[in-house]
């Protein structure tokens, strides 16, 4: 297996991306292809290709942060997220994975791998950590304002892929609504809701934030807008959440000594580290695009890397390409 | 002044709404009147008035919370809610309170109370604790599909609300968003944006997730349908975070002792208790009306008589509606 890695994505490339290639391959014995600046990568590598299975591919030009993502990626046709995005297009990689600008890598993946036909909107499916899990969240935040056949697009995808990829059978599909009850919602989540029962999915109903956490479902499905002010505000409250508990314990640091008081906030931040869960793949494109935390540091970076092969592996994109035939052939029948 | 208190409304009603208003009596001064069923509440009262601060005003009836909120108080017009609200149309009470279900407090609200003309959607407006205090958010749930005036609506309330009954001069307002940049965000922030610089507030720009809790503003305002999703995510997921917390620590109880634990585990709980922001006023009906969270025992109910009674005294709906002619003044001028 070989996957394209953007060495100059992120807030910390290409240093803590080549790191995480080299921790990936070790650890999974696979190919990295490394896509940027040849000698900014060389550097960084140093001669340690992890017994051949890193690469670089020479890509000159970088798209920023702050460039308008569809100008960027037509002007700039030999940046490093592009020419990642088209070795898997080309069959030379067998998918993507990006700590750079979301939006240059969505829209690389939407001109380069294409849809699949049946897919009105890709949707990014993070996961996010539960009192007893995690949860599959979709969309993430590529389609801000999201129709009815969205959701049940994004909700067919996240069963496939919490099936598959997390290994979980007949995944409990969630409706994230402000309200258990069926007649709750707003105009798209009481459409979803009577068009999700009826879909061939373990749909379990309505989904409230204060359940979001609480694994009362595998799935959870909502508008990208939605999705993505959720995921921010977890990120947000959890960090400043781990302050407090900083400062409260730091009280007790003369009583309980700087070690045990080290020791407590790590067991919590690995529990509440993010890193953990790797990277959310684009589901929805002819392909394996797999989306980093631009904050991503070697150890985020192998975990989005270990995403993408198992994507790769489960053969999730052929599994909604067959799903999707499979109700066209319903569809015909009735 | 006097608070009329549905009695009845709450998980823990009517006990724990009875101390409520005896602590909120005997430490503000003020007159509460308890409404609900008159043997029930003399019961749980056992004559301790709050030397005569506290009477009871009888109301047979009761909203449950499975009930649909417009039939029920249409059907119900004994019930406990119908019967405060109305006390304040009356000028027997100025403010009204409740712990019961929040449609029926609304509808009772809308109906009883009426909208402040010029005012198409009353916003309920909660505040969240922040790293450095405190911000308002609006709407948290009463409105599911928001239009651009329902947000510059709420964005001048909010403002008069953090100015007036919190204190915060130039309240910073803030557009609850998926990215900092004007050019970001759904149909309803993109349009909302251009319309909050335009006024005469102190607009700094869009908010997201992350930032909500960091008090980089003092005012967010979103749709109703956001608002609830991020507010109880927020509540499941700090509840989650310190649940892990007591649960390192207990790990750690043999070592620091059980009372350390538990002074620790005490600093913690109060910073994160909900219960200490009290009710949320709903602002846009012409009348004062707190809407207290559900599972509020005596604290939380006496924190929401709180602001109540400082809503009232900083005459917030005398504002809102003098803020509304001016700006029509000004309409007709231009």
């Amino acid at each position: 297996m070989r996957i394209a890695l953007d060495a100059m994505g992120g807030d910390h490339a290409p240093m803590e991306i080549v790191r995480g290639a080299r921790d990936a391959a070790q650890e999974f014995g696979i190919h990295i292809l490394l896509v940027g600046d040849q000698d900014r990568i060389a550097k960084e590598l140093n001669g340690e290709d992890a017994g051949g299975l890193i690469s670089i591919v020479h890509a000159p030009e970088v798209v920023g942060m702050d460039e308008h993502p569809v100008n960027a990626i037509r002007k700039k046709k030999k940046s490093s997220i592009v020419v990642a995005t088209q070795l898997v297009k080309a069959g030379s990689a067998d998918a993507v994975v990006s700590a750079g600008s979301t939006g240059a890598q969505m829209a690389s993946s939407l001109f380069i791998l294409g849809r699949i036909p049946g897919i009105d909107r890709p949707a990014i499916s993070t996961l996010l950590p539960t009192s007893d899990g995690v949860v599959v969240l979709l969309d993430a935040g590529a389609n801000v304002d999201c129709r009815t056949q969205h959701l049940e697009q994004f909700a067919m995808m996240g069963s496939l892929y919490a099936e598959r990829v997390l290994g979980l059978p007949h995944p409990r599909i969630g409706l994230l609504n402000i309200g258990e009850e069926e007649t709750k919602g707003n105009e798209l989540t009481l459409a979803a809701y009577s068009l999700l029962k009826k879909l061939d999915l373990n749909f379990v109903g309505n989904v409230e934030g204060r359940e979001l956490f609480l694994g009362r479902s595998d799935v959870v499905v909502c508008d990208g807008f939605v999705g993505n002010v959720v995921l921010k505000a977890a990120e947000g409250l959890a960090m400043g959440l781990l302050g407090m508990f900083q400062q409260e314990l730091g009280r007790m640091e003369e009583v309980i000594g700087r070690e045990r008081v080290l020791h407590l906030l790590g067991g919590l931040k690995r529990r509440m580290d993010y890193a953990e869960y790797g990277g959310a793949p684009l589901l929805g494109v002819d392909g394996v695009s797999v989306i980093s935390h631009g904050s991503s540091r070697a150890k985020a970076i192998k975990n989005a890397i270990r995403v993408a092969k198992e994507t790769v592996e489960q053969k999730l994109v052929p599994a909604i390409k067959a799903n999707l035939e499979k109700d066209t052939v319903k569809g015909v029948d009735e």
